[in-house]
């Protein structure tokens, strides 16, 4: 994969690269939804034509789950089945160890689960994730990786350490030789928030030479600190000219700061969370919480800079009253909104780059947190 | 309020006139979306720009509870205040007599509500409610009506009509004396399934001369027989030259058969309500039931013949799969659909009545039922 750098900050570690995929090219950094079951939740991939977003990111597993890689295949790939023509990434399904009604156990072979849709216990293996996200042809395949949960014991961290890093050889293998349609590969790094692991997994993971690297189990309850310091230490020891997907961050400030540190990728429900529960991102206004009282005959819309479709045709007193009447596609409507204002914040972080202001946008990010 | 028939049915009674008002002038015979709380359920006025929706019925009770018809004055009207540029019509609140949580009981004044986001008691008089509906700022207001629960007896009925008509002096003469926006106010016809109730009430409110007419308290659950008697009788003693509404009908085979019969507006949740339960609507494969297995790898859209935006993005298939992963979107991606269909059936009708085709789509149309 080439890799070519357009701008990198004088001040920090953030950097603009076009990333390439069969299904197009993109300007890093960007934000990716999150569309696990190949949909928005509330929302559809017409509204995200609307919305400036170029890339997502469906969960592998659940997808094999229903409506099965097969059928997404005789129907033409991910791509068509859900007519989305920007970047499609897809997750393995080792984050799906979170999930208490699919997760059965984990063991050197795989990762048992239960689908709730036929009630059968299925095995997924590195090879068979690997030929899922061939089958279902996305963009971007990640590893299967074993994640702990957080806190975990050091035992713990290290056996899912040496699982992720067996695994990913594992896939590897089977991917290279299987690929037939230029999918791209990531390596997930765990470690948990352990120096020492993730040294040895991101090391490990490097000499493997993936196309790309993600920083997994992270953002999932540990302190920020500790957060930060395993990025930094991970980001230490992976190849600096390779795109870095650190998954599952988050807040506006987060990805500025992610960003800063040489993070190029990131994905996150919070945007759609926080619009489902009616609290709203401006750059007009930091952060508005739309059930107050106070927007009952608030003529203006949620941001008066923003040319989202909800800002072009809404005021905040008409979203605050289908907010009290209950009405579900408030939630879709908030939710575009929230989606876009992460796209013009890329957009914008990859301006200040460009223009050496980085350090700016980073410091005025933190009016949303 | 001229009154220029541009087609007539040689077979039946359906026909086509311009139907006139403040926001525009669109063709009968035509069917309105319920947006009762000012907007769809599940989807917002800006879908309904690309459905072809030229005219949709609000309620002036519920509005005035929440947001408030003071609200919707400052915000400049319900047409501003929904961002909808189309006819908005606003049913008055005599229907919600119907509904257990808001009805406390009815006399000669008026109806008593209670607010269920304040709890509060409101008596709704003739007066106040037109002019909640002045300040709502609608195209064509409805007239209080007091309309008995299906089955009511005899006694019941003939207290209905002659509150309806009492009703409907009061409302005409309040909304002559102060109706400065050019709004329309029609009529309602109450009286059952009962021949000559509905025969008084109809001569009766026809010497008042509204605008336009609707017939109220059908398709409440009466035999259909009994329902089509109703409408027959009440449209022989209302002056055939005035729009006639016929609310809350219906299905397909209904609405064309009502056309038929001499109606030109139409209401109902029919077609969203269907689709809330996976039902939708074809011109190529008669009606579909979209959760059933046989639709998991279709790839072919709900109608090959549909331009709708649903039809242009998703196949069968990808809906199905939204069904089963329980997304909620579908609900309204499957509502537009239904909703485009209806629009197009009105088309039709206009079509056929304007060649003398239409006993023929009126027979088709059966396939729908």
């Amino acid at each position: 994969m080439q890799f070519e750098i357009i701008a990198q900050d004088k001040k920090t570690k953030a950097r603009i690269f076009k990333f390439k995929t069969k299904s197009g090219t993109i300007k890093t950094p960007f934000f990716m939804p999150v569309a696990t079951k190949a949909t928005g939740k509330f929302y559809d991939s017409n509204d995200m034509k609307k919305i400036k977003v170029k890339a997502i990111i469906a969960n592998a597993l659940l997808l094999s789950l229903e409506p099965s890689a097969a059928v997404i295949k005789s129907l033409g790939g991910i791509h068509r089945f859900m007519n989305f023509k920007g970047i499609i990434f897809t997750d393995s399904g080792g984050f799906q160890m979170y999930s208490e009604h699919l997760f059965l156990g984990v063991n050197e072979n795989g990762i048992r689960f239960r689908n709730p849709f036929t009630g059968q216990r299925i095995l997924c293996t590195p090879e068979k994730d690997m030929q899922i996200q061939l089958d279902i042809g996305s963009d971007v395949a990640m590893c299967l990786d074993d994640m702990p949960l957080y806190p975990a014991k050091k035992e713990r961290l290290i056996q899912s350490v040496k699982r992720t890093i067996a695994w990913a050889i594992r896939c590897k293998r089977y991917h290279d030789k299987h690929n037939n349609i230029n999918q791209l590969l990531f390596g997930i790094v765990q470690g948990g928030t352990d120096n020492s692991l993730r040294k040895i997994c991101a090391k490990k993971l490097s000499t493997l030479k993936f196309p790309g690297y993600a920083i997994g189990g992270l953002a999932i309850g540990e302190p920020e600190n500790l957060m930060w310091q395993a990025t930094k230490v991970t980001l230490k020891h992976i190849p600096e000219k390779t795109p870095k997907y650190l998954m599952g961050l988050g807040k506006p400030y987060q990805l500025l700061k992610a960003i800063s540190l040489g993070i190029d990728i990131f994905d996150s429900r919070y945007p759609t969370k926080t619009a489902r529960h009616n609290q709203v991102f401006t750059f007009s206004d930091s952060t508005l919480k739309l059930q107050r009282k106070i927007y009952k005959d608030d003529k203006n819309p949620i941001d008066k800079t923003c040319n989202c479709p909800v800002c072009q045709n809404y005021s905040r007193a008409y979203l605050h009253h289908l907010i009290k009447i209950k009405e579900p596609n408030v939630k879709r409507l908030l939710s575009l909104h929230n989606l876009y204002f992460y796209q013009c914040l890329m957009e914008k972080a990859q301006e200040s780059i460009e223009e050496n202001k980085f350090h700016k946008l980073l410091e005025e990010s933190k009016q949303w947190n």
